[in-house]
């Protein structure tokens, strides 16, 4: 089984409630890595027998760091019409809330469509060589990265000077490789190196605070895209007041907009 | 008392329920603003004696339109760390939910600082004139605009084949005047023309589904700016399968960032 799948693994309690379990696979420095509490939401939501439609947007509110072990996800429906349908859903450890969420699926439909993005033009994925994170911490051994920009120096701890574009261009997948689906695509939304430290190419302690992801494709293009390398592209407009945000864009092999992401970021210092 | 003041008064219910009611001060075709709801629902986290520090993040969940009459908030802290506090609220109207919202207050800190976006470079508000919305529909009455960028012909019906740029730019505030606050900033968040107006230049039917509003500015700024138009910007990455998104700037008059904000809109045909 796939480390993700396994990961985010949910054991149905009753119609709302289900239980899971921090893995080894995603850690992060002090809790767990963001993506993984997206997917494991979304997850929730996608397993649900009331479901209808395909994900359109997903919001993570991170509330306290998640510690390894037992953890409860109750999946509420608020309201199902005939375009969309909303769900709200909290992560609890113990009681405590570690995450808050919304889901909203939506019906697809084959009508007038009109991209007015266009995917950054960089060297096709074989071009690009693949990153070496060195082994540190859970999660970054689960991408293949391939930077074509804004990779950052994991060995630094001085505060550097000459701040750099807020920018990463990167081909990006699951490791092992993993079929794409709406799970997997919410974990990447939240795989960008964080925007401070490629600013600044330095650690500083940071914690995600509100994530939300836009899907743009339904699950037959992201089988389409299988297992090949995303496009990612992110990132920031302003660091201020030990907040800074994020917005990003991930692109399918040939060009397509899958999903579109922002976050707000808390930064210490 | 200005419109927005008195649209988005609460009565206090008990510690976590407000009692409020629609205005025709903020109406839209089929329900209210998108931006009314957003506001009444911060609102509710502003004048909670809980709250700790400014609003930093929203998100609201359009799950039904907001009929005239009486309607009810339920806003619960969820988790209030040393950082960032959240919050998750419901609108409800005879029972029935029409908006599910997430709050993030943060403790704003004079921490490193550092502004990557640049506000576009256009004419001074005085140099452009006001546009005329022929006095359509509630809302777009409380709000002076001059558009630079990406007026509607709000009189076409006819669908047009020349499809132009998803850009909108604005100066933008509440008429009459209104000093800035968090929670004008949030209605305003949502106060661009529907993109797929501006592309097709033409009225088709939509509703927006999802709204995140991430705040990059606390109280002082705000009042520093006063009743001076905001500079916004707008645009949209995709429409397909029904749905498009939308993502937007919000700069002073002086050009500091205040807001940034996406949202992902149902479309009909």
């Amino acid at each position: 089984m796939h480390p993700l799948d396994e990961a985010t693994a949910l054991e149905r309690q009753d119609e709302e409630r289900l239980a899971g379990r921090t893995s080894a696979h995603y850690t992060n420095m002090g809790g767990m890595f963001g993506g993984f509490t997206a997917g494991v939401l979304l997850r929730a939501v996608m397993e649900d027998r009331r479901r209808q439609g395909p994900p359109v947007a997903l919001t993570v509110n991170y509330c306290a760091a998640l510690g390894e072990g037992a953890f409860e996800i109750e999946c509420r429906e608020r309201r199902t019409g005939r375009s969309t349908q909303h769900w709200s859903l909290e992560l609890t450890q113990a009681g405590r809330v570690c995450a808050t969420a919304s889901v909203v699926c939506g019906a697809r439909r084959p009508v007038w469509s009109h991209v007015t993005a266009h995917p950054p033009k960089i060297a096709p994925p074989d071009q690009v060589p693949i990153f070496d994170f060195g082994g540190r911490f859970g999660w970054l051994n689960r991408y293949e990265m391939r930077f074509v920009k804004g990779e950052v120096d994991f060995a630094a701890r001085e505060a550097n000077t000459n701040l750099r574009e807020p920018v990463t261009l990167v081909w990006m997948r699951d490791k092992p490789d993993r079929p794409l689906d709406h799970v997997a695509l919410a974990a990447l939304s939240d795989a960008f190196i964080i925007r401070a430290f490629v600013v600044r190419n330095v650690f500083v302690p940071v914690g995600s605070v509100s994530l939300t992801t836009f899907f743009h494709a339904d699950e037959e293009t992201l089988r389409a895209q299988g297992s090949k390398p995303l496009l990612g592209h992110a990132t920031a407009h302003v660091f201020n007041g030990g907040f800074f945000d994020q917005a990003a864009e991930l692109w399918s092999t040939d060009g397509r907009l899958l999903a579109t992401s922002t976050q707000i970021v808390w930064y210490k210092e």
